[in-house]
């Protein structure tokens, strides 16, 4: 695609001005002080997508924050794709931990990213990932190369769990009609290798209040006659693990599929250096649920992990304190076949429980999400796997992702279409993390790739038809 | 003591003016940022000396915050009795759970103060109760009745741990000697019954680091693939208990002097209502360390509790992160003879042991001060229930205390001489949480007993030298 790679040279620069003027705007989500950053964001997508060549877009309002939709429909003999990404990003603190503020975007060079990789919140996941859609598709109207329909859906809730993507799909089934949902909020291996992300992790998400005495007690006075809701709550938190780090909450593991050993050995072929793992984060040993290796501990297995918590006096120096509360806010991964709803009533169920008497626990859902398990024997995957066997000059590798996309289940139940995950970014890339960065190599190569997907598909769908 | 009552009576409304512009200045010791407000209140204490009728006063430079040192020295046939008090008070937060501004003090009728409170922070620990004294001894010097040679020590470190008054005490012996120490920092059993504390716990404080990966991680990419900090800090505090609430720290028991079932005995006979206290704190019920009552558990057994813990996303809404780091403040209680030097040692060995490979802990001392029991056989003690017998009409009852002024046991260490501890307080009053206050009863009644306490022991010290 010669061309394509002419056009990406000719525009690289505004390519890259375009994400930075879109990185800039403060779009979070979970806060909401930042309502008007995101209705901001929302238009500036609506602009893309029309700058782009859509025929049609719109702002969708659902009872949070909107859909921005776009549309180019050519052929109905052609396939359909819908692209899906979201515009709202991770909260960025703590950000004393930036080298760069994270709403001012700025390219440096990393060992990993010679050519250099944007750094900012948002960078990656989704801005960088989703944008490079659009520009794929503004290349793809401008040479007159579309063989398919396209549909674009970037919602800004996905970082706070979708609470209202559901009602949005449910009330636009012809509207989002589709033959496959392309999606680019996953990672790849590396820069050399190009993986297909086959499996995704559902996600229960609460938020836990402890309860003790009616007010802030002095520690000396009362220390050791009453319960302390910060002890109580580490306590019952410590109780959800064993001894081999699985989780103790009757019924969890119930719905869990286990993986076939056959699968497991697939797996473990994926190219992985546990020495290069503990260099990267700079310790000394890997954690986790005994019996199993660090890639199926953060892919086939559940997990529980406490995301927040806080109680008590927390600033300078001393202060002997009783707290009258403690808070945190604890996640749960989830795999085939885990129900994030009866998983979430399980926790409660059996958190509350585990109160002492003199103390009282409020459990707040947060957000759930369905995992979910791509396959890779149909034409999506086929031609994701063409598209980039041609960039890259390798074969994408299928991969089980850690991560959560609970909209990908909901697409399937509702549109009845499949979903394929072509990521763009790495590991490394500290996604949702101080500074957050994606490769100006992988924001271009993504530009470059996603073209030949459309084309690959096209053909396959029409063969398919034959 | 008519004359006195009289005199109270008619400068009640100036003793609260005065204690009111006291408790105006936020002089709290743990925040650096209140640096100018303690040296502003050191000048304060320094004034109302000098207007009292101190024939000498000074304030005496430290490495810390400043001591306010005065004297009135009469007769070298006198006792001489040095007065100790601290103008620093504890931080106010949290703050959206005060009534009224902390540091606007305010009078307010409540059901165990029916002719008011002040209600401010320091307005009991310690303003109230140190500038009863100063007012107390105003009244003595103004009618010439003064039988005692007095010194005032009044520190701004106390809640931090007075780390450099014994820097001061060593440096003073002279100017400090004494023949009883007097102290209102502590509290009675009611307004209907005072009491004379006879103990405190000793404390041993830390704080503590607990090190994971080198920054946060998306809790999807990596969960269950690497050790949590806060996970990890809870289950290392959670083992800090066994299940009857002992606390498991190797040796930390080991020089605890049990107390004898008859001295049990002795304090069982203190009025204490169970339904009261649980009806007080709004819990269902108390908890505790197995085997002794919840008097005893705050008085005569050493304690570990949790004063605050943070970590991770504690924002509104969720966010799906493992924290690089987590972080609490723990403080132990002691009681004779455990050394919190020692203490804190075991604590720091055994803690930095329970570590799992994947994580770092560091454990840095705060401040620490050693337990302390008064002797009753003494002329101070007897002075002091003299004096309360006269103005309650009912004898003081020994008590232990669950609190700490570690300094008491400075004073006897380096001035080999007897602290007697004369509190004002109530359980009630709230002190060191929001909403704090301290009766206008309890403030006045102060200021008419302790004159007779000078009367009493004046007299006691002469018959004794016969």
């Amino acid at each position: 695609m010669s061309i394509a790679n002419n056009y990406i040279k000719e525009n690289k620069d505004r390519f890259i001005d375009e994400l930075f003027e879109l990185i800039k705007i403060p779009s979070i989500s979970a806060d909401s002080k930042y309502k008007n950053d995101m209705i901001r964001t929302a238009e500036f997508v609506k602009d893309s997508l029309i700058k782009a060549g859509c025929s049609h877009v719109e702002i969708c309002e659902t009872p949070g924050y909107p859909v921005v939709y776009g549309e180019h429909l050519l052929n109905e003999k052609f396939p359909t794709v819908l692209v899906y990404g979201h515009y709202d990003v991770q909260p960025p603190d703590p950000l004393n931990l930036w080298e760069s503020p994270p709403f001012e975007p700025i390219i440096k060079k990393t060992e990993i990213h010679p050519e250099g990789a944007i750094f900012a919140r948002g960078a990656c996941d989704d801005k960088g990932q989703f944008y490079m859609h659009v520009k794929a598709f503004e290349y793809l109207v401008k040479h007159d190369l579309l063989t398919c329909n396209v549909k674009f859906m970037i919602e800004g809730e996905e970082e706070v769990g979708s609470p209202n993507l559901g009602w949005f799909v449910k009330r636009n089934h012809d509207k989002l009609k589709n033959d496959v949902i392309l999606i680019s909020d996953t990672g790849m291996i590396s820069n050399q290798q190009p993986s297909i992300t086959t499996g995704l992790r559902g996600l229960s998400y609460v938020e836990v209040e402890v309860i003790g005495p009616n007010r802030d007690l002095h520690s000396g006075l009362y220390g050791g006659a009453v319960a302390n809701p910060i002890n109580v709550l580490t306590k019952m938190i410590a109780s959800l693990h064993d001894e081999n780090n699985h989780i103790t909450i009757p019924g969890f593991y119930d719905k869990v599929l286990e993986v076939s050993l056959e699968e497991r050995a697939e797996m473990a072929k994926a190219p992985f250096s546990l020495e290069d793992y503990k260099k990267a984060l700079n310790i000394e040993d890997v954690y986790g649920e005994k019996g199993y290796s660090t890639n199926e501990r953060n892919s086939i297995r559940p997990t529980l992990d406490v995301n927040g918590i806080w109680g008590g006096y927390t600033g300078e120096g001393a202060k002997t304190v009783i707290p009258s509360k403690a808070f945190t806010k604890i996640s749960m991964r989830l795999v085939p076949d885990q129900d994030p709803e009866e998983i979430t009533m399980l926790f409660k169920n059996h958190f509350e429980k585990l109160a002492p008497k003199g103390t009282r626990v409020i459990v707040k859902p947060h957000h759930g999400g369905f995992p979910y398990v791509t396959p890779i024997d149909n034409i999506a995957y086929q031609a994701a796997n063409e598209a980039y066997s041609e960039t890259f000059g390798v074969e994408a590798i299928p991969q089980r992702s850690g991560g959560s996309i609970p909209i990908v289940y909901l697409f399937e139940k509702e549109l009845k279409s499949k979903s394929i995950l072509m990521g763009f970014g790495l590991d490394s890339d500290a996604i949702h993390s101080p500074n957050e960065h994606f490769g100006v190599f992988n924001y271009l190569k993504g530009i470059e790739t996603i073209p030949l997907f459309y084309q690959k598909y096209a053909e396959l769908y029409k063969s398919n038809l034959c």
